[in-house]
């Protein structure tokens, strides 16, 4: 989407292909910087500490660090290795796998001399292939935001969302926020509420910054407000992204997730997941047993990154010294608790039916 | 209770009766600073800018503001102007009404000569009140620990707090800590999750300060963790505090308790509300419909303040400079929602029917 009027993605090769560049979403927004990763390390720290983050960007980072070790060594055991290594980065994900599976496929028939073009080439088109999801998860999205604005004879569509499931959090469009860029290019009067999402406020840092950059009205609010604003009749509805989506519609994202869908169930505000299907996992049924949940560093919570009134980035402790913290990164939200799958075929129930009846060739 | 080994209540007036001094709640838990109050204007001023909090503390620096204007100005006239400017300073918490209504009542029948003297020893008396009401809450709450710790063979009893219902709230002992203190003093293993609570971060600033400084073990989280922890069967109970309860039960708290309460709803965790008789509003039955909420200023949720690294406190923006932010302070919590009510006359259930049990003078 648009940063001061001009378009960009979120990650993107260099001209001579022995280099990816990508947004760093940590300086984010009070400064836009671009950083050019250049080996299978750098794209392993760029995601390690979050210079690119949200489960469809990390696929297509994932993919490009392939790329950028094929150059460097195309053989059969750097291949493997740096599957391996980037595999690790981040366990709750799922589109890092697939991302892997896809790179591994592509790669390993060719013989060593021709893998780094083909490996450029496919992590590429798994760029391209996100753009083109999202922008179809967007379409899908739009019919039910246009719903609510024709039941609310054209008043204004108050969606929440919750992190930052925005175009920076895939390679263009975002998934969450696809549906609401459409409504508000097509004219629709949406208005989003942005949860800041603590620890890392990608809410505040990144969503907001976003949807100022496009032009888009939203409400910046604490993580806890969700609850009274629906119980006020403030949310029209609630669109989320996912980390990972179990065959029955279990759905990791980042913490504080579920309490914003019980929020939503409580008081029938329809709740929404926006679901590239690279982030299914069919292989998992049961979302709170079986998704591994991160747990990061205690240091994300103990101290809050901003900018002093005179414009220098300063980093704060919030709490006393001696203080430990628990910095669980994710959540499960159980399908019971989910209105619908926003996919890139449809919307579909969070049940193994609904996403069975949308991807018959994937369910099994 | 107790800051660096020496005893301390978080109001108390000079020997002079000539200005009463409060511990500055905004500067922890990075510089602990007692500030006099010399005026009614004075106390106006820490209580709305939030030097004093808490619903209970409210009504305690309440009745000294009124003693305070009675020695400048005994007048009836001076008395009613007094309680209608503390009256309008916070809307939500209803123990500013309590305290008022209390000191009028003292107060009126005298002469004015006679005022001044009669204020301080009837808001010393209210301040004792507070202290024996949150003990007696303790005592009850106990209980409930103990039971948690018996079923669980004396095995840890993890308890999640959000915001601060700590002794700080209080003149001492706090409502929903008041339980955790005696347990911990009785050598019963107690750890508590602390909500940071958003956007005060009272939760980081107070209550992690006040269970260090008293040595519980206690662990921080963000809002968004809880029912994450619940999920995970982590928590055993959860107790928070009030700033208003309804005659039937409904809980005005910090912004972002509903949402625990409904994550503790669905994962069969005791959820408690610590409740001194002057927070409930008999008046009122409706909590989400006629409970006032507050909404502060959006500077709350844009700026954070903390310590740097090399000792300074400083204050930085986390969101872009044209964000505009919503801050509802409270949140209602049904009743429905809340397993029991834990007064100082006992625990009962949160509904008319359960305070009437308890207070039956006051029902009506």
């Amino acid at each position: 989407m648009n940063v001061g009027g001009r378009h960009y993605r979120t990650i993107w090769p260099t001209p001579a292909l022995d280099a990816v560049e990508v947004i760093d979403q940590r300086k984010l927004p009070h400064e836009f910087r671009v950083e050019r990763l250049k080996t299978l390390s750098d794209v392993e720290t760029g995601i390690r500490d979050m210079w690119v983050r949200g489960a469809p960007l990390i696929g297509a980072a994932t993919a490009y660090g392939v790329a950028l070790e094929m150059r460097a060594d195309p053989s059969d055991a750097a291949l493997a290795e740096a599957c391996q290594t980037l595999a690790a980065t981040r366990p709750t994900a799922v589109n890092l796998r697939h991302a892997l599976d896809e790179m591994r496929a592509a790669l390993t028939p060719l013989r060593p001399a021709a893998r780094a073009a083909a490996a450029f080439a496919r992590a590429a088109a798994l760029c391209d292939e996100d753009v083109a999801i999202n922008r179809a998860i967007g379409e899908h999205g739009l019919k039910l935001i246009e719903a609510t604005a024709a039941r609310k004879n054209g008043g204004r569509v108050n969606v929440l969302t919750h992190c930052n499931a925005g175009w920076l959090a895939t390679v263009d469009w975002g998934t969450a926020t696809a549906p609401i860029y459409l409504a508000h290019d097509k004219g629709l009067a949406v208005h989003v509420f942005v949860d800041e999402t603590r620890p890392r406020n990608q809410g505040a840092h990144l969503t907001a910054w976003e949807l100022a950059e496009h032009g888009v009205p939203h409400t910046l609010v604490v993580d806890n407000a969700g609850g009274h604003l629906m119980q006020r009749g403030e949310v029209d509805l609630v669109i989320v992204g996912t980390d990972r989506t179990t065959a029955s519609g279990d759905v990791a994202n980042k913490i504080g997730t579920y309490l914003k869908a019980l929020a939503a169930k409580d008081n029938g505000v329809p709740f929404y997941v926006a679901l590239p299907s690279p982030t299914i996992d069919w292989r998992i049924v049961d979302g709170v047993k079986e998704i591994p949940i991160e747990e990061r560093a205690e240091a994300e919570v103990l101290v809050m990154h901003g900018r002093t009134a005179d414009g220098r980035l300063e980093s704060v402790l919030i709490a006393p010294d001696a203080t430990k913290a628990a910095n669980p990164a994710f959540d499960v939200t159980p399908a019971r608790l989910v209105t619908g799958l926003i996919t890139e075929r449809g919307t579909c129930a969070a049940s193994r039916e609904g996403l069975a009846a949308l991807f018959p060739e994937r369910a099994g």
